[in-house]
């Protein structure tokens, strides 16, 4: 999205391959539970390549799709995507800012909002934008990240600390990665009712070696590992433990490793007061 | 269980009530889909008050159980507590030792393992103890908890101290409170085969009050609470940062607060092999 801030994930095709990766992976996990009626005004709001709305129109095939990102590029990216996968989805693309959406008040029944808070530096204000464009009665659905729910065997101090650079980085600019915990209150704080939020966790182990592949592997390591270069160069870690930190996260991902993370899930209802 | 460790968490009254709430309010997250049949042999090794063996009995009202505890006391405890609560349950009471269980060879088509081995130094030596008693194809479940999965909002370098302290003290007694990321491999490396591990995690916001009070403040805390004079003693805080480490935690457990731990479940078969 559009804001003072830095996209920490970056922009590149390696990017664009992890996100997709994750997205797979996680499909069944972060989308399960939530499908749209047919005819209804769905807005995806931080579409980014399209890895979610692929979702999204695979699950919901007879709602009306608008996804929109600040980026062309990506929003270019997300269109061919979906539009390869499925010709006869509903969508509509925007490139636009979520604080300054170019749609009517109350244009859709539904929104959906996937690893985008984390980015802002005030969450709660996305949210309350969200709420004008949000019928009364109206759905919101947001999945998130938290870093701070990453544990694993064997444990590791380097591991831990390799994590907390990208959580530092993104806390720089602008972000919280340890967003997924604070939910519920951010979305009460924002004026919706209802709220409802789940824990999705992710395990794997030897049992589960597409998890330990398509998660551990080449989602949660792989992302640490992009901030290599930002994390040494802001002195955050020395090269050497930052070289031991990914390879204990890499001895997590062996026979008798074990990796945990929690996505968090919520859904809320716009009461369709006022928006201040 | 006797081993050559202190129980960490204490015998008290205090604490059988604790243990008592615990188990009520964590009885479906962690006893569903767990039922055996009519007529099985179930043994239960470290029953201490009953808490879960009377959950047990609930769900499995026509299995024959035998409950194991190395403490006289605690073992009254839980046959008055069941057959107060389940008079038609069927249940054998024993005072052994868990590495010498006074039955014979491949006695028990089930059994059930739940907070034991976090208190022991060689968990690895109980599990293959238990599968001498372990009839070949019979099933082992066990079901830890791991303090490393704790994390909330508000965060708190102090809560996380308070909750360390416990860690450490637990693991200078012998044991291990972050045992359940490693039940795959402690399971495998016995030598039981088709190992499956989940996560049963618990997540309480103000939308479930129920799990506040019963699972973040009556068990959780109260647990974190209950080592205070022992870390105190082994100067693992002072006393000021222990009370702003518990005024902490109790903060997670407000309105806006949110608190999240995961036990982990493990189910498993005994292939009958020759026991090292």
């Amino acid at each position: 999205m559009t804001t003072p801030i830095e996209y920490v994930h970056g922009y590149s095709a390696h990017e664009t391959r992890r996100l997709g990766d994750q997205a797979d992976t996680l499909a069944a996990l972060l989308h399960s539970g939530t499908a749209y009626p047919a005819g209804s005004r769905v807005l995806e709001v931080g579409c980014g390549v399209g890895a979610q709305t692929a979702h999204l129109v695979t699950a919901s095939p007879r709602a009306h799709f608008t996804a929109v990102d600040v980026s062309a590029d990506s929003l270019a990216q997300a269109r061919a995507r979906v539009t390869a996968q499925s010709p006869d989805a509903q969508v509509s693309w925007h490139q636009a800012n979520l604080f300054e959406l170019p749609f009517p008040d109350a244009s859709f029944d539904h929104v959906f909002v996937c690893f985008v808070l984390e980015h802002l530096a005030v969450p709660r204000h996305a949210l309350t934008a969200l709420r004008r464009v949000l019928r009364p009665g109206g759905t919101l659905t947001v999945i998130e990240g938290d870093h701070g729910s990453t544990f694993f065997h064997p444990d590791s101090a380097y591991a831990h600390a390799a994590i907390d650079c990208q959580v530092q980085l993104q806390s720089t600019a602008g972000g919280n990665a340890l967003i997924g915990r604070q939910l519920h209150p951010l979305i009460s704080d924002a004026g919706y009712e209802n709220v409802v939020v789940r824990p999705r966790t992710v395990y794997a182990d030897r049992s589960r070696p597409t998890l330990v592949n398509g998660f551990t592997r080449n989602t949660f390591i792989a992302m640490i590992e992009s901030v290599r270069e930002d994390a040494l160069a802001a002195g955050l870690m020395t090269p050497s433990d930052w070289a031991r930190g990914i390879a204990d996260l890499h001895r997590t991902a062996t026979a008798d490793g074990t990796f945990h993370y929690t996505f968090f899930k919520a859904h809320a209802v716009n009461p369709g007061d006022a928006v201040d």
